[in-house]
């Protein structure tokens, strides 16, 4: 446990990791193998501050610090990159309902999420658009009462799984005039959509779908916020998402820590353990350094989060960081365990795909870079 | 086309690599998903000198040159792990049994597998010896006529397909004196074994089996070359299993290369172009650069190989360099693919997983190191 | 200015910075050209806690926090590294005396040492014994009231200019007994010994000395501590040296950032400024990225010393991440300042010199690697 | 010596080591510390091909071929860095005077340059246009039969020591019409321009001067090429230019690893030669698989050239991974060395400070990644 905590965040960390290890850790192999999911476990996990800690106390919300939330998404990454993947867009969605919406949305939406009884998605990703919100080309047009959505969005978690979402998209008047890009509820029951998952490498018992939206009409009522501030809400949800992705990766590089260390011990090679030998030793200590320096660094961008600081260039650094260290952690982990690091039965293959996910959503380390190279030198180099 | 090959190897890159794009290339990504290999393609491929390649004439062979055996795993390397690992695996068995089987056991395994109608394994790693020869456990105790063996083999590749395999393990005399390490032929229908396929992350449409021998029973006239010569025959392959190995991985980088450039041109961000910016560009010319080196590091042992040289050093070289930046590489491509590179629809997941067999077998990265080392400095840091 | 700092820190450093900033930067180019150093500034210094702070207030020292101390470090190795070695051993040595010394000796030593009008040197270094300190050969042998000094040491931080020193030996009785290692003060004016500086690369403004002696006598009072203690007190400073050179470390590392910044700010190539390409912006990323994750370990450190924690593992990372981050920052620093970077006229040629002492003394890279493995993997690689 | 070398070639290298090594080498320490240069013993290196191999035949030069050329600057690198950089730049003016001198240019420097009796400097470089030749600033403006030049020049090698120049300024009409950049040969004792020395921190035998020039009249008939002809000149010295430098850098990772190992095997530490550690072993192999992998890649480039390609996009890869590697070999020799390494009694110091010119003239690494991805990609991401 890290001198960089409190008591309190201390014991946070202390109760999940126990109640994660001990309920959830043992399943996670076969879900995997299955491409399934848990969704039933989840209310056991909001408990602990998941998805409900991102709301706020008067809807219902636990509101929790910058820092607890850094301590759930490490811990959520140290056991299973599927668990946070889905805890962290089911926060999100949370988040910007509890932001944005009105008592009827909320009391439709927000409500049965914090009881685990309702799941949402959250897309923006295009097609042309990644890091590029500006590209957006989904629209939702006004026509009487209803708004008419169409386009694709691809890499959207979970949702098949889910009954509802929030849509980016750029709002049309009914005349055509564009408004801005605007958050849209799309309830599945009520405006069917298509969604299908597209075949990926990592967290395996999530999906990664592409949902089509062909003249899909949704209730007027469903607009989430004002017309055009769809960007803002994304916005104001990018520091939390990107320090998100990074305390998984820590979580993660955690993982891979403990499983070096675990089967180097055992192994033997040459009439000692390989725990024995100093190439093994450095790979070691370079996963323990790398997951030493991610993980304070995720917890100062927390600590400036909390303390009213701006914090983008902070969670862009632990987004970057933390994201590469993963991938480097879990090569490591692997290689440490020769032929049986490519097998199934050890853990380490499932994070070795699982870390690829941390370099690229919620921006690319390149992207994040260009961010910092920014604040750092005053001159855009994106464009 | 490298100016480091002569007129003829270029001659067969090219028909090669023409052929594997028309004929093989388009079948890759429905096998891989499906897990299944295409066993009838290998006859066509033998043609150009795999598996044939590493025999003698007199044995029906092609004997093909160190630089020819290299450029052919290149080829196989760059259009799909799977095959190569397959046919490294058949060539190798041939050319054991090419040089230490009698004319009896050349008839019975060899003829059939230059016809591409019987396919082999081999069997040399155990769960505590993987570069470490001398733990074997495995044994082959005379008894009459007959020799019974027993002990487990893992990651075997393709053993579940095999008709046949050679088993290396330490053979025992009737009263149980230790004769060394020898190699056992193993036939699947006289002799049956336990065999099954070991989960694992890459070159999916191979299987890597764990064999279980108790108490199975082989004729005494299955001994394949002297008692005891099992780790001769081991170690005569292993400078053109390592190189195989370093070869193939140049291939996958190569592969990586084409699919980044491919990628950085097509997809744009930005109102740009990905290949526009200098960061993606920064990526791909390190695939490139890397690829190249790999390259050329691999055809100058192939080179040394085939002036007669000792080419241990230059194999391990090869092995431990072009293996680290198959990893490299991949992981550089699925960065520049964003997130579509976490998705199977492009193939660079696939080189992203397959890359990571690269630094393990035939001596892990570490081995390699050491070997080198003792080359180097005249002492060995390995015990 | 850090989150990780409580305000008192904070000033401290802030106060400190602008000394440094406005009393010795610009005197800094000079001295190192003409390689002496300003020994008459050392008075002001220690007003911030400058070798005062290592020593018990009672002995008349300041006794500041692991993290005071860590900040010091860090300013000292922003401002220049020859200042930075300097009141780094100057600390030691005071430390030492405060520990171990009697009134008398403190009263010799220590209180001139504390009013910055005396200067010690620390010899633990043998040709043949670097972090090897079992193997030392320097010998002092009880010869009536006196012990004889023989022996060399190397690497003896600005013996040339100090008055008097603390030498490990190994104490032997008048009858050849070995009493183990044992720490002796030397002062030069009483017990002349040989000293001659050896031509170094990093830290010029310090010299870097052989001593030699060859039966020097010093009185018999003059050993420090108990006999035998000499292990004990050299290892009773080694996690405060370890932190010291890392914390030194994140300060040239933080120099390299703010010169990487400036220059590529203000140079133009191609009709931009250099700050402009991505390329620029990287290597400036990647320099703020290692600064800061650095400095956030080294603080870490401290924080565990300042609890009470034992500490080692923690300082042992400390000095080799922020030691390695020091190295590439100059590196990339340099890079980014291309053909102007190799001239003296801009600092950062001295940075990417005085960075590489970073990895070596107090414990190379490799031995603090082997320290963290044994205390993650629970066996020792070293023998 | 590598297989990559036919027999001629090999007994060059061989021939020429033995002549460094026996004539050369002992001189360098000494030479470094007083920062001066033994011109005389130019003379006798011209034998093997150094300068003169950059002359047509007709001229009464040597005419080698690009390897040839290649294997003369890995040798001069690995003995010494001052010499490389020296003899690379009397090559580079040789072959322009070669190229595009008239008779009587020729006749009073051509010829007493292949004589070892004058020497020449290169200035393209200014302080606003580095690798951004288009930006040039330096003026020669034509006033009856003379030139008038004005301007600044930096980073020029060797001009302190040398005759005469080539200096590539833009070209004015007397009514100040640009006529482009052209080449204008300078006679020191002729036409008197400023020059000193700045401080630099590699290749210390070498200068790296500031040329000012302040109404210095030449006479018209120093005019190198055509009016305007500048910029393609110094293009067609671009891929050998790059390639020596490449080949220098092979040169001296060569030195680094022979360093390493002499030292590695001789040191003792824990009663063990370091050799015996394997995280010696794996910094010495780091070593060793870069400068071979380097010189293979300068080797391919060369051929390129030899076999009449084009050669730009492999020169530019040599020049980009040869450097990156030499810093990589020196500084691994360095910490091999660990407190020995600092010290000037060691060459690693010099070769930690030399190879960092590896990444920087004739196009950082950054610019050889953007011409290469031009080349790669088909688009630049220069501008």
């Amino acid at each position: 446990m890290s001198i960089a905590l409190n008591t309190e965040e201390r014991d946070l960390q202390e109760a999940l990791r126990r109640y994660l290890d001990a309920e959830v850790a043992p399943l996670v192999a076969d879900y995997e193998r299955r491409r399934e999911f848990p969704w039933d476990l989840l209310g056991g996990l909001y408990e602990f501050g998941y998805v409900r800690g991102a709301v706020a106390r008067e809807h219902g919300g636990d509101e929790v610090s910058a820092m607890a939330q850094a301590v759930l998404m490490e811990e959520a990454g140290r056991c299973w990159g599927s668990l946070r993947t889905t805890v962290n867009v089911q926060g999100m969605v949370a988040m910007l309902l509890s932001r944005a919406g009105t008592d009827a949305q909320r009391a439709r939406f927000l409500d049965p999420m914090l009881a685990a009884s309702r799941f949402g998605w959250f897309a923006l990703t295009e097609a042309e658009a990644g890091s590029d919100a500006g590209a957006l080309r989904c629209t939702g047009r006004r026509d009487g009462d209803s708004f008419v959505l169409n386009g694709r969005k691809i890499y959207i978690t979970n949702a098949l799984r889910a009954d509802f979402g929030i849509l980016l998209a750029r709002q049309l008047d009914e005349d055509g005039n564009d408004r801005g890009v605007s958050a849209f509820l799309v309830d599945a029951a009520e405006s069917p959509y298509g969604v299908h998952d597209i075949a990926h490498m990592p967290v395996r018992s999530t999906t990664s779908c592409e949902l089509v939206f062909d003249d899909v009409r949704i209730p007027a009522g469903n607009l989430l916020g004002e017309p055009g501030s769809g960007f803002g809400l994304a916005m104001a949800a990018v520091n939390q998402g990107r320090l998100n992705m990074a305390m998984g990766a820590v979580g993660l590089s955690q993982a891979c820590l403990e499983a070096a260390v675990r089967f180097s011990r055992e192994r033997r090679q040459f009439g000692k353990s390989l725990a024995e030998f100093q190439l093994v030793q450095q790979m070691v200590v370079d996963i323990a350094v790398g997951t030493q320096t991610a993980r304070l660094l995720g917890y100062d961008a927390a600590r400036v989060l909390d303390a009213g600081g701006d914090g983008r260039y902070e969670c862009s650094m632990a987004k970057y960081y933390c994201g590469e260290t993963a991938g480097r952690s879990a090569t490591l982990a692997l290689q440490v365990h020769g032929g049986a690091g490519l097998m199934e039965e050890f853990p380490v293959e499932r994070y070795f795909r699982d870390a690829r996910e941390a370099t690229i959503p919620e921006g690319t380390s390149q992207i994040q870079v260009l961010q910092m190279g920014k604040h750092l030198l005053g001159r855009s180099a994106l464009r």
